[in-house]
């Protein structure tokens, strides 16, 4: 099974390490990393670069295609030639998957019309505008596309696509070799269980930035 | 507070890229990449690079520092030029840290000698090598240590970080903003859990490749 993540200036990189991390762990597969142009890209703070070594054009087709989130991803929205790319490879994939607001991509491509996906907690609504029903959960499941929720939602997407396609022992080889056993120290990983002052910060915090924060 | 991640060819990337997401998240925190040479590195399976924008002697006196794990980090252990910038900044770093089997090169600097520390599961009893006292855990604190467990853990220790730091309070909206709500589909994240068969297996692999799986 092959995987290509898309990745481009402004991402948020454990959206995309997270699922690559599973994913390469598994026994003959292989990850590879695709932009635009080849070549390296930053992270939204600027602090991380990561390499593409391919380009959309020498990407061929592959099984899985991963778009993570990030505010730099906005300007995909309306790029013809990423949104182009998405189509045609989603027409032979095995799964079309995103994290965080990856899914507002997948949407952008048409390829969440009908279905139920979600996304960062933050970015749900605008998910409607794609003709997609946005639904909370960790991953979502419609058909072969799976959207994840936010940044480290990845990890657990990743782990069930594996199970789904090489079955539960192989997936928890991976899980204990990346020793994916969370004691999250606090427990306000999502708006249920956070408390108010703090979603209401993050909410009033996306907001000011036109749906634009840097850590979405 | 500014955190320096040692990166290096043969690195495991969820091991430095989780920390860092949870740690540029924190406002006025800054988390700069550093390696022997300014410029690219690869991954474990020369899937990924990421970018080293500072060399060690650039590297100036960062507050918090971090060793990721990784089979490439074996040529560390070694390495005069690395082992002694790590004592340098380790002379005035409020925190001194390490994911996974980076545990193994803060032992090589001799900066575990009479401290409790931990790793991935596979790689604990070498740290005896360098007077440590091995023990499980998540993460463990000694003093201004702290040491991770494998890959993933990294995001729990980093969180518990920023609690200590600057109060639960940032840490609940930063573990928010990454949506940290881990659900992982399988219960096999470490030795106790996972079933035996999964424990030999890896175990095998492990001493096969004279402790340098490509997933540690």
């Amino acid at each position: 099974m092959r995987a290509a993540i898309l990745i481009f200036d402004g991402l948020t990189a454990l959206d995309a390490v997270g699922p690559y991390e599973v994913l390469r762990s598994v026994p003959g597969w292989e990850v590879e990393f695709v932009a635009k142009s080849a070549g390296e890209v930053r992270t939204g703070d600027g602090a991380l670069g990561l390499s593409a070594d391919r380009a959309l054009d020498e990407a061929g087709e592959p099984e899985i295609v991963l778009v993570p989130g990030g505010a730099g991803n906005r300007a995909l929205l309306e790029d013809e030639e990423v949104l182009g790319w998405l189509r045609e490879v989603d027409a032979t994939t095995t799964w079309t998957s995103s994290v965080c607001t990856g899914s507002l991509v997948l949407g952008a491509a048409g390829l969440l019309e009908g279905k139920r996906a979600t996304g960062h907690w933050l970015f749900l609504e605008p998910l409607r505008a794609y003709g997609a029903d946005p639904v909370g959960g960790r991953f979502v499941v419609d058909g072969k596309v799976i959207t994840a929720a936010g940044v480290s939602a990845g990890i657990d997407m990743a782990l069930h696509l594996v199970g789904r396609e090489v079955g539960p022992e192989v997936a928890e080889a991976v899980q204990l070799a990346i020793e994916y056993d969370p004691q999250p120290p606090y427990d306000a990983g999502s708006p249920d269980k956070a408390p108010a002052a703090i979603v209401a910060k993050l909410t009033a915090a996306a907001a000011a930035k036109d749906r634009q924060p840097s850590r979405d």
